[in-house]
């Protein structure tokens, strides 16, 4: 990619995250909806706290590019972005208790827990998840019901016991957490990666084509497309922990490696890790290939998350 | 109510408590779906742990009675109650975590932390919790997209920041947990207890009403019936904790007095408080005039939420 084209990607990135930060701000005002009894305050500002002020919000963009290869509402599929990212900021909230992760830092800034409390962190964590239902069943997502009820299905299915939390759950074992620790064959940890990381950002990509209304051979493009940049999203994190430092990072570096964390850079070696990472970006443009140059952002898209340096 | 039709009503309960139980049970079995990787089989087993093998089921009796009104499926609607079940039963899961109320004990048997470890009852928690939306958006549950959307929206804000979760945050407040003690008002009371443990209630009632396509008035009667029963229940709740025993409890009792915690026991004392009871039974038989005799089994249920003994 050269530096005008990368310019101009960082740009577009940047425009969704400013309209994705504005939404979920006024999602998470103290004004309660239909159906809401009240917004008490130190949930809501623990909320705010969790999902405001931050991220490059990959996975709403991804979305919503996805989303725009199908000529939809750029509306809609913001506000089901959001929803996801809600999703996404649930996960961070609970993966850093004590009881999990023990985090102190995130996006440079003290973890919900520590800003707060355990107690309120756990129940900013399960508000942020409910919220997000709240929001992908909004009529403003898409006017069709099925349209947003398959996305509430398959975003439900993407983050819990076959997804992501489980991926986090198979996570805390890998460490020894519950058991003598052991190595993980190759195939244990990309199952784990699929789980844990890999199914927000494919169900980001596949959200893109069903409110697109797409067919069978458009979805399965898009799908194959986020399944590869997921597996390369959790490469390049994994790289970066190695390779860098936390004031880059905006949360503790060198973490994985110090807990001999199971990942396919210590499995694979720095080596092969990066020879796997321009595989994955290679089978993600593959998969756009009946797109055109209509999916030149989500080709750049792919090159951005194998190569990000933050 | 007199032995016959009490003993009718029981019969009913356990009849839908059992098929509840065998829904849970498909529901949470070890064969992952469409769109899940795998079913790791801790979080699985703390999942199975808290969701099986217990309780009245109250909620989803009342949901599939306020949808047995209107003639529509009753599978549908045990499916819709499973997942109003799966979200009572996470909120069970994260309220006894130490960092929360910390408790030991539930059905008379070790809380999930207790019987795995503060991680996995957090992650099995979001996962029963994911798991209820990913339900209450199948087409089991109802033919019509429009109809599921609906419930899951409802179900998300009866649940989340407005509902159930904030009545739990300003429940920790009430307590002293960020500030000094204060004795809450009634009012004060009411609104808490309307999130925490009355929007479920309420929605169990009105998800019938939802199920069933019922028109706005209908709708009207159900939530007036599952406000008043709400408060009801949880009246009869804070009687039993200063009444009663562990042992016939299934889990501490007198822990909310030991505490000094606001309740309307507290406030209106219990002579009071039955008084009030009385008063709420009358007002959900009054909401259900329009019903006449169809509307028997959720009057009884009305008496059995006032009278119950454990």
């Amino acid at each position: 990619m050269d530096a005008s084209s990368f310019k101009d990607f960082d740009a577009r990135l940047a425009a969704t995250a400013g309209e994705t930060e504005a939404l979920l701000e006024r999602l998470l005002d103290d004004a309660p909806v239909t159906g809401e009894t009240a917004r008490p305050e130190r949930l809501l500002a623990a909320m705010r706290h969790a999902a405001l002020g931050g991220g490059k919000r990959l996975r709403p963009f991804l979305l919503v590019e996805s989303a725009a290869l199908f000529g939809t509402a750029r509306s809609g599929a913001l506000l089901a972005g959001c929803a996801l990212e809600l999703v996404h900021c649930y996960s961070l909230v609970h993966d850093d208790l004590p009881a999990m992760d023990d985090d102190d830092l995130r996006r440079g800034r003290p973890t919900v827990h520590n800003a707060f409390d355990d107690a309120t962190a756990i129940l900013a964590g399960d508000a942020l998840l409910t919220l997000a239902f709240d929001v992908m069943a909004r009529e403003e997502v898409h006017r069709a019901p099925a349209v947003r009820v398959a996305l509430v299905n398959e975003l439900a299915r993407a983050a819990g016991l076959g997804g992501m939390a489980g991926g986090q759950m198979l996570d805390l074992a890998a460490e020894g957490r519950f058991a003598k620790k052991r190595a993980l064959a190759i195939a244990e940890i990309e199952i784990l990666q699929a789980m844990k990381t890999g199914a927000l950002i494919r169900f980001a990509c596949r959200a893109g084509a069903i409110l697109g209304e797409a067919d069978a051979a458009a979805l399965a493009s898009l799908d194959r497309y986020g399944r590869a940049i997921g597996q390369a999203f959790q490469i390049a994190d994994d790289l970066l922990d190695l390779e860098s430092d936390a004031a880059t990072l905006g949360k503790a570096a060198g973490k994985d490696a110090a807990a001999g964390k199971a990942t396919l850079v210590s499995a694979l070696g720095p080596p092969g890790a990066h020879a796997r990472l321009d595989a994955l970006v290679r089978e993600a443009e593959d998969a756009l290939a009946a797109f055109a140059a209509k999916a030149d952002t989500l080709r750049a898209a792919a090159r951005f998350v194998a190569e990000r340096r933050k």
